[in-house]
């Protein structure tokens, strides 16, 4: 059962700021765009269009490291471990590593906990719900020693 | 009764790019932050929160003519002047004005033509309906001798 | 010699709005998206690193019409165009197409006119430059015919 | 000497998302936005545009937690507060209260660890360097008791 997911992305222009670096906050939506695929991957959606079921994945916490920069036109790989799961929520490892370079350079990391949410009705107030079977039954998490074996970030 | 409106704001790190400058996509930003306000100012909101309502204002066209750039930190002034009101849309032009040097300097000019629409149902099909006439009211159309004395965006 | 391009994207989260559908500044990023990865394909880049050159496409115009939304996960097409080529300017036509319903829909079309241009020194003043011969000669105009064959985005 | 600083600012529409609330990432640019307006209101900025500098602030730490979540047009206070100096690095708290409620909500907060950094040559490679003292001595670091005395973001 699937607990990684890759998605490798170039550096957009707009994305750069005047320090000619990637700005930091494009990394959190990286890290979004992998979820979105993974659940895709999965055959699910992250946010389903159909108001009826009115679901979402709001995130609780969110944090990054980041170790070197992403220049314009750089290739970065985003690498989505499942780090736990629990009754209602996710917790995701994501390892960040510049391609455009050998060997591949491990840039920054990242650990989103989002939360399965549900409007009690179309247009309704939103509350945290389990996670249906479905989609928990079909998320593993990564073995403790793969995420163990994770190269340190900083030394 | 009212047919303009000023914003002043300031470019922030995130909005530059790695030349060094305001990404134009701000721009669009910029200009619909002040019909927001704009129509916050009126007592309107550009897209209430009541899901009975679901109205919003889609754009049909948008564009933008930039002579000089914006750098971190220039403070700039969007005037929106309404060109024209038809029964279902409103049609804004944006004069930008970098305001950190004297006199102003004219550095784009801007055009949205919206369109007033709604949904059918909540989560429904979005259609093109009449202005709301409270809200048609309230708004006029800028004098044609006060738009044709905006001075010239290129010599 | 190429006068066209195409690049293809998946709608994401964070480019959706509370309306439901993509924001239309994105239209704006899809667009240069395409350009830099039509550069790319050329061999040359948007903005080069080197601050040596300094050198990069402001845009002086930038148009979009809209026809239909585009939602969470839908796939776009963009299709780049040469319109012009001038000394110091390019002029790109922009079809957008929804892939993900068949046949496929047209929903946008977009027009930027970027001028070249240099810094006299790093950290310099910037300034319209003629197009580089290496990259005015790899880059040709769309036949008038194809142009003109593009279907009306409004009936 | 200062050791905080608050920044008020709207949701705009373009920050939320198909949820109908802001997107998380748009918290980094408020707390980003608010590092700015505090330096500036110190007589510094950020990133000076001489390129004679070419200083910055990247960031190597950032985090939030997320407790409710905001809506278009809801007023937010960023409440910045300096939590550690050190020779080449500031950290900074984050509070965000949603003032269009009575009482100010807390919805969020966040922690920011940014690097004095700047390039030993124009364009050249960005290195760490001690905060010059003309920054560092105009900068004090919150009291503890303040600090402690935050109200807790979870109960």
């Amino acid at each position: 059962m699937p607990f990684e997911f890759k998605l490798t992305r170039r550096v957009e222009f707009v994305e750069t700021d005047m320090a000619g670096i990637m700005h930091f906050s494009n990394f959190f939506l990286l890290m979004e765009a992998t979820e979105s695929a993974f659940f895709r991957h999965l055959g699910f959606s992250l946010c389903p269009q159909a108001s009826s079921e009115g679901m979402g994945w709001p995130r609780v916490h969110v944090e990054c490291d980041f170790k070197h920069p992403l220049y314009f036109e750089d290739e970065v790989e985003v690498h989505l471990l499942v780090d736990e799961k629990r009754a209602k929520s996710l917790t995701y490892v994501f390892v960040f590593r510049k391609l455009n370079q050998a060997p591949a350079l491990q840039v920054a990391r990242g650990r989103v906990v989002a939360v399965c949410a549900a409007r009690d009705e179309p247009g309704g107030k939103i509350s945290t719900v389990p996670i249906p079977p479905l989609i928990a039954n079909a998320i593993d998490v990564a073995p403790r020693d793969l995420m163990e074996s994770l190269p340190p970030l900083r030394t």
